[in-house]
């Protein structure tokens, strides 16, 4: 395994650089989180373009974890990278009085979706690509906004289960307590990925690589020793969330659509 | 022509309704600006649903004009749909603070994605699915914001010219005075489509049936007497504008990305 994430780590950095300069740019803009995903996202990218050439963009909610901010200050100082820090309070505040009763999971996509507009905003300014940091357990799963988090140019994670992250972060040298902790997307005290998910992202990725990768029918999956009420409930949330890994429907009138 | 825009009437609205059913849906959500798209948009879901399974939200911001807010009740008042009226104005007021030096372009942009997000979170509140406004004409040339109006799950008009849509707007009884106003984003005063694109709806959609259906070479364009200029002009947007209209880039690094 570890030849093999030495040559991802290899592969990603080079594809980043070819995506960035191909589409006539040369600088990336990154959220970043204090997460492993933006952490490694980050890593990537200032290998690939250098540290003058990455923006890396906190934007914390009253609610975010004081530890979140930390972290992402604690890579930006490790990488010395270009930063920048944007308190997206006020905005979610003033949403909150026009959109009644907002719940926290709908609060959590406006969240997400007020740091795109952020993100997309400085990049249009900057002139750089939005490098995005969702991996590829959470895609399936479709545990991201669309149009929120997911949103992004070019996304190095896409293909890569959250337990190769946490190895790829181990290669790049990412501090320890940022790949250990707890994952959270941080928008209200307490939340954990795995506490709303209902599963451990070592276990889906374990059922992913036979679902998945090696395209076992459900009673193959059963007979591997996967429990029924897991396979189903995931499958469901792939199939739910098939809508946010598309382009929206178009009815087809000509041969040019 | 009268046969061919009946035929696409109603295939529009079979399409609709089918869609919207089988992704589990009975409830539409669109954006009604007041301009002849959104108004199409809107007829059409109103068809094939019923009035009171289509939320029309108009989202006015502070330098919208009155017109356009008249022409949306109108429509309104002819459908008998549901409505809500949500001014982005303070939100907007409070995003200026933030993001710098925000010029008019910029703060198009985030007038579009704000409104995205006041759709998407009354969509998930309603259990209604947005219901997209962008034309063929636009979207080949990249005039609309990505993530912004350009974001729905289904996009009725994705398939037809700008001149189609004012073809289909008659057919579907929409007021004559929506259909010949001057097009415009009316995301600041005065601004109108064509003075920013350089070109007329009429011109670019007389050029892009013989460049995109009939696929000309650029030589075979000139020969039926398109200006050289223009034609590279349109090219250039449909080339620089092509990552609006794409997921994004993703390394591949299995066999099941």
């Amino acid at each position: 395994m570890g030849i093999e994430i030495r040559a991802i780590h290899k592969y990603l950095v080079n594809f980043l650089k070819d995506q960035v300069h191909k589409a006539g740019f040369n600088k990336a803009i990154i959220g970043l989180s204090g997460g492993v995903d933006s952490a490694v996202s980050t890593f990537l990218s200032t290998e690939a373009l250098g540290k003058e050439n990455v923006l890396a963009v906190m934007m914390p909610y009253k609610a975010s974890s004081p530890e979140s901010r930390a972290h992402a200050q604690q890579i930006i100082k490790q990488l010395g990278v270009r930063n920048v820090l944007v308190d997206i309070t006020p905005v979610a505040e003033e949403f909150k009085k026009i959109l009644l009763d907002l719940d926290r999971v709908r609060l959590g996509n406006v969240l997400a979706r007020l740091r795109m507009i952020t993100l997309y905003d400085f990049s249009a300014n900057e002139n750089a690509l939005v490098i995005g940091t969702s991996n590829k357990t959470e895609i399936l799963l479709g545990y991201g906004t669309l149009f929120g988090d997911t949103a992004c140019a070019i996304n190095p994670l896409g293909d890569m289960y959250k337990t190769q992250v946490w190895e790829l972060a181990k290669e790049l040298g990412v501090p320890e307590e940022i790949i250990n902790k707890t994952p959270s997307a941080d928008l209200w005290a307490g939340q954990t990925d795995e506490g709303e998910l209902g599963f451990s992202y070592s276990d889906v990725d374990k059922l992913f690589v036979e679902m998945i990768d090696n395209a076992r029918s459900d009673n193959e999956l059963f007979d591997l020793g996967f429990e029924k009420e897991f396979v189903v409930k995931v499958r469901t949330r792939i199939r739910t969330n098939d809508f946010k890994r598309k382009l929206p429907a178009i009815p087809i009138l000509s041969k040019t659509t």
